[in-house]
């Protein structure tokens, strides 16, 4: 089959591997239908994630069919279409058993990370009864793949660690895949405001469109004052990070209002300053959260009812054959305007 | 009357000062039998605390008896006995409204901060009906001043915020008074582990005769090291951090389980390194949070069933005439060993 393999910082290739086999009675193997790249993808391919080890097949989003199925599986059946969740859970352990399946002691991340992922025509899914989803008949595969990853951890990360709430106050920082799917997932909760900093005016523009009540570019004004100003400066109830990097964390930290939450979605690479001298008395929460999925039998209810078109994220697509295509797309976001791009083997 | 009088930066003398009036409908004036000092007085001393002017009367904390009421007072009356509270509140205030009464609009920390506070004979008491309490008739003058301030601190910014839970683990960083009412408070919820640093070894046989299970003194061993071994390689459910300097909040980043809380409740002077490097995809919260003294009327109730007995923090008893001693002795805890200094107008 073919498949996409790092090789090191910056060497990814289109290559022949083996179908993979069944390796414990709770595998499924499915034959990926579509897939997708992350932005964890892009800190792969820069040497950001050293538990991925050259000859790893990348990806850990997708959808597709079963075609076989260890002894010990009993929810799925060869035939049946699935959604690949980016978090593989035995569903056995202390931390399965809290609902807290990102730390999963067999499980977690590890598809296109530990063990091989779905930017390939076929994948090995551990845990498969605990791990997959059926898929809802009526839903477009493209949009089922942004409940892989992105929706889940918008939600979970960003929305439910932030306690959105009917009638509060949301900033969103950061108009990626990711922030948009917080935006969208806020809605659920009615919130009065849901203000979306972004110094991309493409980006702003779709979080306008994706219901955002105001958007906010840095590169035209003080993201701080603006906040003040459209809160009665009292600063947001919710603000989320959704790009990763000290000084947006750092903007939240200014944004948030007494009682208030900052809910981390961003993967960082190093620390942050935190003025506990100005927040020792704030009543604030920080949140860090590696999406658990615990939510994603409910987003897809959302999704199969029509009340969530997670569709709307999608920009680009490419077929497996043009994967590099798709990286190159994906990775320079800022020219191509690219948000999720799907690709199909 | 007599009263302690804080003139700048290490200058406080005891004064004589007229006997304060009623300024508004829903005043009290209150005799102040029993007062005590706070570690954040020390920070006043210091200069820390910028909205102290100099001519205030310190002092946040203590017991009395009403001696006139505004005309809008309804729950207290001369001659009633009662509990100072730190934070006087509006209790009509957005802030309020939500439980949030650190930051009502009218009030939260003002008594020794914005106004004149409690180390004098008598103090007028903002807000009467929402800021005292009855003082149960069977509970010692002495320990009752634990609850206007430490013992609501511990446990709401310490315990309810750390979800303290039957069966959990918790460590305590820092055994003066705040974290040891944190350790007698943590209780309350019967979690199998509260494990309590601080090099003081003093302090440390306090804590362990108050309820610790275990207690670590990083002057003799190191202190991640130690909380690895007793939690099985997991760390803690809840670090309590209970001194306010960035070596102890870093200490908790490095102590805390995944899925797990940093309460902060120490005073900060600077800000801290948050190591989101390692701790974004950690699933855990941290906390801060001023008192708002919501949990107040319960630990009266714990107090008054004799299920908690505060005065076990008292170790110095001094007349209000000899306070400029009380806080020598307070001051200098390391060698006096001095925990909670009770003052006696």
């Amino acid at each position: 089959m073919k498949a996409l393999v790092f090789h090191g910082p910056q060497q990814i290739a289109l290559e022949d591997r083996p179908i993979p086999q069944l390796l414990a009675p709770t595998d499924a193997i499915v034959r990926v239908r579509k897939t997708t790249i992350c932005g964890t993808d892009l800190h792969i391919l820069k040497g950001d994630v050293p538990t991925v080890e050259p000859g790893r097949i990348l990806g850990h989003e997708g959808v597709g069919e079963v075609v076989q199925t260890g002894d010990a599986v009993t929810a799925f059946k060869p035939g049946d279409h699935v959604l690949i969740s980016c978090i593989s859970s035995c569903g056995k352990c202390d931390a399965c058993r809290r609902g807290m399946y990102s730390h999963c002691a067999a499980g977690g991340w590890i598809l296109g990370n530990r063990i091989d992922g779905t930017q390939a025509e076929y994948v090995r899914t551990p845990h498969a009864d605990t791990s997959l989803y059926h898929a809802p008949v009526n839903v477009d595969e493209d949009a089922l793949v942004m409940l892989s990853d992105i929706l889940p951890t918008g939600f979970e990360c960003g929305v439910l660690n932030g306690k959105v709430q009917p009638g509060s106050s949301v900033a969103i920082v950061g108009a990626g895949p990711i922030g948009l799917a917080a935006l969208l997932t806020a809605q659920f909760f009615t919130p009065a405001q849901v203000i979306v900093i972004d110094p991309d005016v493409t980006r702003l523009e779709v979080a306008a469109r994706l219901g955002a009540t105001t958007v906010v570019s840095p590169a035209k004004e003080d993201a701080v004052e603006a906040i003040r100003r459209l809160t009665g400066g009292q600063g947001v109830d919710t603000a989320i990070e959704a790009v990763g990097v000290p000084a947006t964390f750092e903007l939240c930290e200014s944004i948030v209002a007494a009682g208030g939450v900052i809910a981390n979605v961003g993967v960082h690479g190093r620390k942050v300053d935190l003025h506990l001298e100005s927040l020792w008395d704030r009543n604030i929460s920080i949140t860090t959260r590696l999406v658990d999925t615990a939510a994603t039998p409910m987003l897809l209810k959302t999704v199969a009812s029509g009340r969530l078109a997670p569709g709307v994220l999608i920009t680009h697509h490419f077929p497996l054959a043009h994967i590099l295509d798709a990286y190159r797309t994906f990775g320079d976001a800022s020219s191509t305007h690219a948000l999720k791009v799907i690709i199909s083997p």
